[in-house]
């Protein structure tokens, strides 16, 4: 678990605040969901090891002890209440709750941080933000196409160009399963070992297979109807698959969507950045068509996923309802934008720091200050009176871009010194002039060196 | 334990975007702390009652298993973690495991649930939003003054002005409890009833002294003293306590402080809303001077507090480090708004929904889409093609400002029908020129109506 001191926190704001821009520009609005979920609507959507991942929350006072009189103390009889696992679920069971509340094709974006008690590792944290969109009620293929263009829209606001999205589709990969002669059955174990190609290798993934008792035979079929030559061409990819699969009728559909969601992305951010993937699998079980996953040369693993979940709603609820998905990792956005030095240097000091004289009263400074921040300035007033350069070493270790300094003698000619600190250009002023002079200069700096005027934050490079 | 959908959200977000603003303005920077903490840190700092309203983490796996081996299974053996109860206690540790990170004068805010399982009631819930500020490293007024200072502005700022903001001291209140009389060790139980006084009314505050074996005579003393004439004014009930407490001699520190504050405060926003209040106590034990309490005749119970508590970082510490902070109750805050009609109707539609006859290439849409967003609009598409009146019918209801409808024929001459909701307005237009209009109609309807320009959101009456 994690403090987000000043200096970090302001770049997960101004990444949060970036993604969100993106996401209000599709549409999407805004949800937030308690921290605390019932553990009934948690468990058995995860896996058996999201379960085990799981953070409970004990009972307490009367439950508490009415569970710990009973002869058998389990975790199930200590516990109805855990916390978020992901941001999915609790999208699912709001719809099930509020749906005649909520417009029919609902575009929501959540920006929340979800907890797993997984062992920490490189972009792994207990607790972690994730940043998830989703449309519900529509079956259409824009949804799908709006979810992955909304996604590559936000990775290219934050300057990451380099990624790939790949697609593929859970009709799909059944449609290749049954024609390698696994048993239907074995279909959620043939997907968790397929899912692993990319980071186990194929040698390990027979191994695996095997384990679970799928032959090598079936196993060299699936392999065969996986690789598609020549690679990094989906259009061929998607030709290659729907030949092998001739005899398949139902692999048709999925083929067909796929194909069509490459052509409703082309003109889109995410465009070029499409890839058809037919080993691509994602582990969760809830998918139901299209799925995607974005990676990077810059980061093993993956930055986000996600896919289509006809089903998941309906778990919650009197009907189905059509979703899919798209959920960005943000802590591993982070982490690959501080490896590649993405973060303009983002300044957290004040604007101004106001010093004095001990001969001049708080007062004095305090009123002044509360004039300046009416202008539009952020003030931080030095509270104590050591010696003046004392104050100014103070502005400038942290990161204030300009003093103003109250001397007695010249408040009683109404003035003020003014001093720029990184200029180290210093100025006495009519007080009733400095707040404009302060903004000149506060603004000038923010005007050539900031990113883009209606950032969150001022940045400076 | 609540979902905020987009409406709600809007306005929280909204209301945390302004407090933010004010708290920035006054050079407070952001700090972020974990949900879940070791329970060593949390207990023993809110009192008894606070202790029991944690939540607590149950212990996983191994944990567990030893913990339900044990003989004896209590609320101690199966929790070593809770959730975050306050803001004050983490930012304690936090000074305690990074001040060597932070400036001197560290000036924070945070804005974060918390967790209290109480029972929920008007503005009262299980989870949460608190905003505070805080200021360390110095004992100088001028950091009471500019909590008080930033408080009254935030309140101001969301269009809150009937709130008055009471002070009283710590070291007064003990003052007075020793010149009535009272034991030293009865002083916790003392401050406990008088911070009733306003509640349930001297009678029963006089009951629960005799009940905690405090003389009706004492009790006589003390209400004498913390009673003042005139009421409301604040020089008048200094001057009294000071006469009162004349042969007190550790009186006049934290008289004279409440008095200088008084004057510091003066010229803020805080200043006309400032009132000595010898009666206010705050719950809390861990305060150690000035005290502060917002209260509003539109809500009945406090709008936020806070102190200076120069011993409370000492104990996650092996220093003293002086601190003072002012904490505003969010919830409290949204429910005066509302009450008060002080929400401009904050719009979430967006700024277009594309919409397209049946004949029209769905890749069509999501490139204009595409484009627009690209030149600033909030972009929805329609992902499917019943009619158009439906389409725009749909458009109405979730509040979007324009409908742009592309058609077979018009595309083939470059063309889109761009409709104004409100207006009623309709026109033909290029499709390269149909940004430009849509902005124009979306900003024109933004800058007449909204508050400001820079707000978070969208805001038209």
């Amino acid at each position: 678990m994690r403090d987000f001191l000043p200096g970090d926190l302001v770049r997960r704001q101004f990444v949060a605040h970036r993604i969100r821009q993106i996401f209000e520009s599709y549409g999407f609005l805004p949800l937030e969901t308690p921290t605390i979920e019932n553990l009934s609507a948690l468990l058995g959507k995860y896996g058996d090891e999201g379960d085990q991942l799981l953070f409970r929350v004990l009972h307490r006072r009367d439950k508490l002890a009415r569970a710990l009189e009973k002869e058998e103390i389990t975790e199930q009889s200590l516990a109805e209440l855990g916390l978020r696992y992901d941001l999915t679920v609790p999208l699912a069971r709001v719809m099930a709750n509020y749906s005649h509340l909520l417009p029919r094709f609902f575009k929501r974006y959540q920006i929340q941080p979800v907890w797993r008690a997984d062992r920490p590792g490189k972009g792994r944290f207990r607790e972690f933000l994730q940043c998830d969109i989703d449309i519900t009620g529509t079956k259409s293929l824009i949804a799908e196409a709006e979810v992955c263009s909304a996604t590559a829209c936000a990775l290219q606001s934050l300057g990451i160009n380099k990624f790939s999205i790949h697609i593929n589709d859970r009709r799909l990969l059944r449609s290749m399963i049954m024609a390698a002669g696994i048993p239907a059955e074995m279909e959620g174990t043939a997907l968790i070992a397929i899912d692993k190609l990319d980071k186990i290798g194929e040698t390990n993934v027979r191994k695996e297979l095997l384990n679970r008792s799928i032959s090598h035979q079936a196993m060299d079929s699936i392999v065969e109807l996986m690789s598609s030559e020549p690679q990094h061409d989906s259009a061929a990819a998607l030709t290659s698959i729907q030949e092998k699969l001739a005899s398949q009728n139902d692999a048709n559909d999925s083929i067909n969507d796929l194909r069509d969601l490459c052509a409703l992305l082309e003109k889109t951010p995410a465009g070029p950045h499409v890839k058809v993937d037919l080993t691509l699998a994602r582990g969760l079980g809830y998918y139901t068509g299209p799925i995607f996953e974005i990676r990077s040369p810059d980061f093993s693993g993956s930055l986000g996923g996600g896919g289509r979940y006809d089903g998941l709603i309906g778990m919650f609820f009197d009907r189905e309802i059509p979703a899919v998905g798209f959920s960005l990792g943000f802590e591993r956005l982070m982490l690959v934008m501080e490896d590649q030095g993405l973060f303009s240097q983002l300044q957290i000091g004040p604007d101004v720091l106001l010093c004095r004289f001990a001969d001049v009263p708080a007062t004095h400074a305090l009123e002044i200050a509360t004039d300046f921040r009416r202008q539009g300035l952020s003030v931080e007033v030095f509270p104590e009176t050591p010696k003046i350069g004392k104050q100014l070493a103070y502005a400038d270790s942290i990161g204030a871009k300009t003093a103003a300094i109250l001397g007695q003698s010249e408040i009683e000619s109404g003035e003020i010194t003014l001093k720029h600190l990184s200029r180290k250009q210093q100025e006495k002023a009519k007080i009733s002039e400095a707040a404009k002079i302060l903004k000149m200069w506060v603004t000038s700096e923010t005007d050539t060196e900031a990113d883009s005027p209606d950032d969150a934050i001022d940045s400076t490079e």
